[in-house]
């Protein structure tokens, strides 16, 4: 049975504020745990409601319990809280960065991480105003993949002044990206759901790239939008 | 004001059955609502909190009201009920068509709308296995291009029978879909986000293809693997 405090204290990392304050963050379901262990995730709880789940730290409790601190519509067997891992925040700058302004949709944002776990990119630059890495939905929409990939909260501006890497920038009147030739290494940027590129980064921007369209949609979903640009590079 | 028969009838539009009983769906927020009007839609209600929404059958209600029938986390300024329109269930044979098997998350499947629609994929199928096209919030993430595209719900297998065209399936082992050569016309298959492709529907496909990894995740958003592939034909 979890205590009213452990209740408590589990929700609260569904907030910000708090998964900055214990340096933790929740995830759900046999598979996405299994693969943050796997990757080397350091485990604080793991409560299951049935004895599917081998691990020391796992703990049997009640449906009703896991009802009490599930942040899904419809939980699964298993939840786990774990350590918010401390991250290489030093950029590697031979290698392809995606960069990303103002994302805040947390389904974006972790089918976003998952994308670039696919394509092999190892780091994701993100402004203040995204969505946290470590959000609950982020986490379960990454698929276990926000344990693959660094996820690194940043000054854009600054970063895009401290390296001198090229700057491909998702933008609606660039070059087709399917014609634009790209380096061995740079910078993917990519603009907020509504709002695209802040304007302040658009100067910084070397090479503006867009994805053409043939029907009537207004614009692509930003997950899409970058996954079609990592293609490119791949 | 609100009756309480009006909220009671809206609020049981964000069920498929009343959906299908009263052929009516809900769209929220002015861009979307004006995009369906200019698409064709045929407004039964539209409710607003505030005079910016010029349309004849425009009501202002309270934001109380509003909340009371709102399918989101955050209400827009904007709410409609629209008919659901009598679609032209034929294939154009002519053309590409995507094929959907259990397409079950609405983010998911809006986001696929809208990405057809921005590549000039004008008809889907679905199995009825997947998540209603007017569904609340696949209505949403389509950002109203369920408007543009015909989303036709149908039998798969007898979809594939009775027309004589090329079946791409998007599988794990097929050939890289960047070598692969697509002809003019034909079906792209995308399978559940957990199962893939049903086992009974593997031998209609005629070109099974790949999107090859670079990274560690286990699989691709079907989201995103649709994108990649319409990508190709386009």
């Amino acid at each position: 049975m979890l205590s009213q405090n452990e209740i408590k204290l589990i929700n609260s990392l569904k907030i910000k504020k708090y998964r900055k304050k214990y340096l933790e963050f929740i995830a759900e379901g046999d598979k996405i745990i299994k693969e943050l262990i796997d990757e080397g995730m350091e485990v604080v709880h793991i409560f299951a409601i049935n004895d599917n789940f081998i691990h020391q730290k796992c703990r049997i409790i009640s449906e009703s319990d896991l009802n009490k601190i599930t942040a899904l519509q419809h939980h699964h067997n298993s939840f786990a809280v774990f350590k918010i891992p401390i991250i290489d925040v030093s950029i590697n700058s031979n290698e392809w960065s995606l960069v990303l302004d103002d994302i805040q949709d947390p389904g974006n944002m972790g089918t976003i991480i998952r994308t670039c776990d696919w394509f092999g990119i190892k780091q994701i630059f993100c402004s203040d105003g995204c969505v946290d890495a470590y959000n609950p939905k982020v986490v379960q929409a990454s698929m276990a993949s926000v344990g693959r990939v660094n996820v690194i909260e940043t000054d854009i501006e600054q970063l895009f002044m401290e390296h001198d890497l090229p700057v491909y920038g998702a933008v609606l009147n660039g070059e087709n990206y399917r014609v634009q030739s790209y380096e061995q290494k740079g910078f993917i940027l990519i603009g907020n759901e509504g709002h695209g590129i802040r304007e302040s980064l658009h100067a910084k921007i070397n090479f503006p790239i867009t994805i053409p369209k043939n029907g009537k949609a207004e614009s692509l979903n930003a997950g899409i939008a970058t996954a079609l640009i990592l293609d490119k590079l791949a």
